[in-house]
């Protein structure tokens, strides 16, 4: 019944994490309904957005300058530098506010399945920003996969001749989390990570 | 951390049906990976419709050209009309493909709790265009609220002159409902209503 131009916003938006066919019909609807309060102020952001969308030459973070936000910023320390593979990893962490430092974007993570390589991935500009000199440390905030802990342990290797501290994220029961439910990898984890009382 | 683009965007985004803030960040983060097979194709979509949006000054509905679609539609019925409060009421029955006519769109319901009066919905209009001839039968397709059903009493009053056939949607249990949840209203509804079998 609706249009063309309906039918392809609606295919659009259903292609948006969260969004499935229904739930992009209804949004369809609300924005057609709200054109001033809904559809024109989403319109002009995207094309702002849009228009500025840059990857940050230094650490391979998206933002809508270049450098970025974070790299730009003078009052991160930037004796730290954590290392994520994925720009959603960085954001993140990053909405925690407890990590001070830089951070460092892979774009991926080593994969023998997927024939991801080292080279694939931006090392290179990882292993140049310690070599430069001025950081203390390094955390490698893999995610807790085979994946993640295969990138992590290459990264170490190739990062071990530099005067840094190595770190990495402590796995463990996350917060909230019952045991009951757990895998037996993070109770291994957890138990081997113990840590005393107090 | 993010710009001021970057959160004027998750802001806009939020103000959708079905996405809070943590999922319109989510959403922002997808558009930004994905620019060329996400964020551009939304772009161009949303610039569409909001270019041609209309409403149909024949029938109410919103759609990208006037008269809509529907009303445009040489294989509808002009017989039969189907009255609905909202446009979203029109798009859930016009789905079904199950009415062939056309529609009209009040605009509301009449509410005295929110000052909502005969002149403020689209019912002159609706009059006129019985008045006009041609229709056998107009359908009352309200809500089944209490507001819903005083506008279709109304509007019932108001079309009694006319030598139309007026019909309401049948209420009873709805498919695949249990009757140990629904409500008395309802069941006293199914069981006034009820029909011989087979």
């Amino acid at each position: 019944m609706a249009s063309q131009e309906i039918d392809a916003l609606a295919q659009a938006l259903s292609r948006l994490p969260g969004l499935g066919p229904r739930s992009a019909r209804r949004v369809v609807l609300h924005l057609m309904k709200k054109r001033e309060t809904v559809l024109q102020p989403l319109l002009r952001a995207l094309e702002m957005v849009e228009e500025r969308l840059k990857t940050c030459s230094t650490c391979g973070n998206i933002d809508t300058s270049d450098p970025c936000g974070i790299c730009a910023d003078p009052r991160r320390d930037t004796r730290a530098l954590c290392v994520v593979e994925d720009v959603s990893d960085l954001w993140a962490l990053d909405r925690s506010r407890l990590f001070p430092g830089k951070y460092h974007v892979l774009g991926g993570r080593l994969s023998a399945l997927d024939g991801v390589r080292p080279e694939d991935l931006n090392i290179d500009g990882l292993v140049a920003r310690v070599a430069a000199g001025g950081i203390d440390e390094v955390v490698l905030a893999m995610n807790a996969t085979l994946e993640g802990q295969t990138t992590a342990h290459y990264l170490a290797e190739r990062l071990e001749s530099y005067p840094i501290r190595l770190t990495q994220l402590a796995h463990g029961v996350p917060v909230g989390g019952e045991l009951d439910y757990l895998d037996e990898g993070t109770l291994a984890q957890a138990l081997r990570a113990r840590r005393p009382v107090g």
